[in-house]
């Protein structure tokens, strides 16, 4: 053995030690991944991976995902090993309360940490969205001379990647789009939690992925690291995506364990893990145990890189005294801030009794915010005529185009907000993605991942009641406005009007650390008169008084949201020509409300009228807090029903007419 | 042509130009798919499929699914022509209020439909489903002389469907499963909403679905019934499931519009249409015409079926005589009667003050109840060891066994909620599904079906909050009871100890018309001493009583679900000690407590008592609809995070200590 090969080996394996005395400690874990994939993982940051870990946030950098985060262990000990900010101390501290080595990788709170991971193939569809990211950015900043946008996007992904539906759907788009910079080692070790993979996953996995249009390459022995090196090569040279599928052995190195569903997801056991070291000739008397020459072999990485860097940015300084207007725009990208004056033209939409739908005149609203952002990049899953998110300034994103904004996600739902999400977590991007909001529930997984990874993703669902009518129950939400304002951190818009539309646009695009779910309808809404009613612009407030009616204290709030507000301000028109005080509030959005101070919010639902009413057509789950014990909830609890929507409206009640009976009958027994 | 050839044309030209007027006379809906796959749908059900029109559910015939459910004018068509209970009236009253013939075809609703369609890739996946019924009942009753049960399931699927993730899960499960009597027809006719399938779907799907371990043939014109029905005969030699990929052309006969996407999702138009008729010598005075000669054709199904039945039954009393016991047991299995005294063993758990977790009580209960209801079969995706799922008493289903109750889904959770769906629309299965509460994020489309379709599906989710510990947020529930109790006609039940556990197992298996999710800890739970506190039979209710501390009115109500009832319970105890009235309230299932009487509801949280609380380790959202204005709510507004479970618990205020805390401020403030 060379001592280059010695040196390699005690690298890899203070890896494998690292990440199993990490799981130890924690007594919690999975020494599976890490110790199976130190040799991969090696191969990729020693020989490959671009990055300087003194700033993880050089722009150019490869991004590196490993989308099976339960290997978490894996990460932390490379992060450490290379010199990224994160000490030895926090590998010992790993899964404990306020460490930075979470269960899983947490994009945010660890530096150089590029995705949340552990959902599986979240990790997976990230890595095509940074793809997306690098070749769109690519196609629009490098000059003759000067490749400034230049990366690769590595990800290990796992069994359970490639059986999630996510990943088929990501790996047919990236196949389709021929992002050939996408480099995926698969951790092929043949074992799931409940056996091997002979039980459930039997297909060819590499003749699927050359279905897709990707480059396979084999790895015989997932331990040898020429020949990962040469594959990862080869993969370079190719025009099309790669897989390279590994051969590895789970838990490699425990001596009863490894090749088993044992080594996957527990501590591999004191005695079994000290006879690992002793196999492997590792000292068994110290944990965390880094050979000074392995630390130095590895810390190369980080002069290296710093060095990249340096050249990167010299060439940079020279790039900038050419296309200077592209370096200032290249840098205001991924400094998040957003373009001066971006709001200037947006449309004041005129009062106007037919109206539109909202869904329209967010396609204006949003057409115009994208002229004056271009980082605004998205699409819909093959609803673009209907959800009205096309960009017309743009055309389609394509392997012979890839400087079009407009992407064409294919009915792929969950796939497509995992690689929103990749654009989003690749730096210089702010991008959308578009369904009917009933079909949220297949790309739920991803929203959630945005909300708990304070990602600025912009989610558009039209179609969102009962009123988009004929398509019937299996098209219209009705859980689905409760279900989202379920998540933490996501804010859900839904406008009543064109101007409200514009201002909800507004709210979502200055939301820099958190994404947003617009809601639109599918039906006309009129254009509320400005003039007679409150300004839209109390909409980033979450709830206004649209209009009081009557001279004293209100008899009675009414409230409601989107496609409602016209009947609380039909019925309660009528109610004040009866000679009742009548509060109206648009709502379009909770999350926005409750962040308000209190005397706001009392200004509002104003604490000493309890006769309130709410008029929402979705399920009225949680509206109670905003209505009270007295307080009543115009809803529907049950699934829709196939019709025409206004039909449908008036079979659920929501009707002018019924809000106004509704009114009185709250009235009327408050009084009692 | 030959006077056959001509009816034959005849027959699909009616099965289309039915369908055009269908959808022009709703003035809304999809014309592209009926008219484009008519040939198809022809050649299955004149020359294949196995059905009695006049007994829509007879247990042996053959299914069919359209699965690309927006076509659901094909499937009205094909029902009224074959004599199914639909009258022609109802084909053109298509998408109104009332009618049998909603946008989307619905189960149970309709007779001869067999699955709810319409999101993509559900019909896929359930077909998976339906087949594994099929297979698992082959080999259990099927004898020596007698295939009594022996079906195909036929469906017809879409780009759409094929390019979601949830139909890549099932397919590649269908393949490994070898389920030769899967026959898909995939219409083949490259157009989605947003234009062509060449902008975002240029994969190799042949290829995909071979590598998946299918046998794929091709037809070359979707519109020739010789070369579509020798494809179908090539499906059912070959002993694996076969993709039939058939090139279409959308809106077949449109003279402007097939072939593009406008034919997709509007109506063709009068014009349009008119010119269609005219071009296949139509008759355009009438609407909805049938000429006699084609109901006669198509009505020879019903007189076919009516006597394969009647072969069929005479076989069934043949083999009734030589195996009464399992000819019984297939009659009760099909009629939905649970077996006599299944209830009689079930366990009683002995006070514990350890106790166990809920998810293990649940698999001692569950083994128990599958040993007296053999048709309860299900599996996990990829966690049966962690969700603890496993049927001791059987082994795996595999294609050399599959009379194995135990289904290893792999890490698939979109496509095991659809093919559990499968499993219930077929018959005789009581199935379920199982994986972390975190997850069902992933199987929310199908677990929304479920219902939707009022399926008897039971949905089991384990690790139910942040007391799963280290494994972080990625992993932990904090918004998931709220957004499954979000969606009608679902029951959430999560039981606080191991006695509930076994009435949520009984309530579970009762609801015959709808789905159930079983909410359970990763944790031990202490066994509640029920000779001191109510019986656990309390559950069915919903929430009940259980205990009460002071000898007056209380002065407070205590709510909990779950692992948070012990705290109410510990907090309670030391209320009491104070002299204060207590009532401590296990609160395991929202639905069920809101079917119950008012005065039942009345019994249980009496409305003289206003200082409430209400303590679950989740978002709060909606149990200010049990607490009132003057009531607190004990929640995690946040994501979690990673450390053990207890220290989790204790730094998101989830001990004795706090909720005690809380209360004391809650009566303060009732007192000012």
């Amino acid at each position: 053995m060379t001592i280059n090969k010695r040196l390699q080996n005690k690298a890899i394996n203070t890896i494998r030690f690292l990440s199993a005395d990490g799981v130890q400690t924690a007594n919690s874990g999975h020494p599976g991944l890490p110790m199976g994939t130190a040799a991969i993982a090696y191969t990729i940051w020693k020989r490959h991976l671009k990055i300087n870990p003194s700033n993880p946030n050089w722009l150019d950098r490869d991004r590196f995902i490993l989308s099976g985060g339960h290997g978490s262990m894996l990460l932390y000990s490379l992060l450490y090993l290379s010199g990224y900010d994160l000490p030895l101390d926090e590998l010992k501290n790993f899964r404990q309360w306020g460490s930075k080595t979470p269960g899983h990788p947490e994009y945010g709170l660890t530096p150089g940490i590029e995705a949340t991971t552990g959902p599986l193939g979240q990790g997976f569809a990230n890595g095509v969205g940074m793809a997306i990211a690098e070749a769109h950015q690519a196609a629009i900043f490098n000059k003759s001379g000067f490749k400034i946008i230049d990366h690769y996007t590595y990800v290990i992904v796992t069994d359970g990647d490639l059986m999630e539906g996510v990943t088929s759907e990501a790996a047919s788009l990236a196949g389709h789009l021929k992002l050939s910079k996408l480099i995926y080692l698969y951790d092929d070790n043949r074992i799931s939690i409940e056996g091997s993979t002979d039980i459930t996953f039997t297909e060819d996995r590499a003749a699927r992925f050359k279905a897709y249009g990707w480059h396979v390459e084999h790895v015989k022995d997932g331990n040898n690291v020429d020949e990962i090196d040469l594959a990862i090569n080869n993969a370079k040279a190719d025009p099309r995506p790669s897989l390279i599928i590994c051969k590895t052995v789970i838990g490699y190195g425990l001596p009863t364990k490894q090749g088993t569903a044992a080594a996957h997801g527990a501590p591999p056991g004191v005695d079994e893990l000290r006879k690992a070291k002793q196999n492997m000739n590792w000292p068994t008397d110290v944990d965390f145990f880094v050979p000074d020459e392995v630390l130095s072999h590895f810390r190369e990485i980080k002069t290296d890189g710093g060095k990249a860097e340096l050249e990167w940015q010299a060439s940079f300084v020279k790039y900038k005294k050419e296309n200077s207007k592209l370096a200032d725009e290249l840098t205001r990208r991924f400094s998040r801030e957003l373009p001066a004056r971006w709001e200037e033209n947006l449309t004041y939409f005129e009062t106007d009794e037919k109206g539109m739908a909202t869904r329209k005149s967010s396609g204006a609203v949003m057409n115009t915010i994208a002229e004056s952002i271009p980082e605004i990049v998205g699409g819909s899953a093959d609803l673009a005529p209907s959800n009205n998110t096309w960009l017309k300034s743009s055309t389609a994103f394509q392997s012979d185009n890839p400087s079009g904004r407009n992407i064409h996600f294919g009915v792929r739902e969950n796939g497509m907000g995992s690689i929103v999400n990749g654009l989003a977590y690749h730096g210089g991007m702010l991008p959308y993605g578009a369904t009917f909001l009933v079909f949220s529930d297949y790309m739920r997984p991803a929203v959630r991942i945005s909300a708990l990874s304070h990602l600025q993703t912009i989610w558009i669902y039209t179609h969102d009641s009962i009123g988009l009518g004929e398509d019937g129950p299996t098209h219209q939400p009705i859980e689905h406005l409760a279900s989202l304002r379920a998540i933490p951190n996501l804010s859900v818009i839904r406008p009543s009007d064109a101007n409200e539309v514009r201002e909800a646009w507004i709210s979502a695009i200055k939301k820099r650390s958190g994404p947003t779910a617009l809601i639109f309808s599918r039906q006309n809404l009129p254009t509320i008169d400005r003039s007679k009613f409150a300004s839209a612009e109390g909409l980033h407030k979450g709830a206004y008084v649209i209009a009081e009616l009557g001279e004293n204290r209100p008899d009675i709030i009414l409230m409601a949201s989107g496609s409602e507000v016209q009947l609380i301000i039909g019925a309660g028109q009528k109610l004040a020509e009866e000679g009742y005080g009548v509060r109206m509030v648009s709502f379009p959005c909770w999350d926005l409300f409750e962040k308000q101070s209190q005397a706001y919010i009392d200004s509002v639902l104003d604490p000493s009228v309890s006769a309130r009413l709410s008029v929402e057509a979705g399920i009225g789950l949680g509206w109670e807090k905003w209505v009270g014990d007295k307080g009543a909830i115009l809803s529907i609890e049950t699934f829709g029903a196939s019709a025409p929507g206004n039909k449908l409206f008036k079979e659920y009640g929501f009707t002018v007419e019924n809000v106004y009976r509704t009114v009185k009958k709250l009235l009327g027994k408050g009084s009692e």
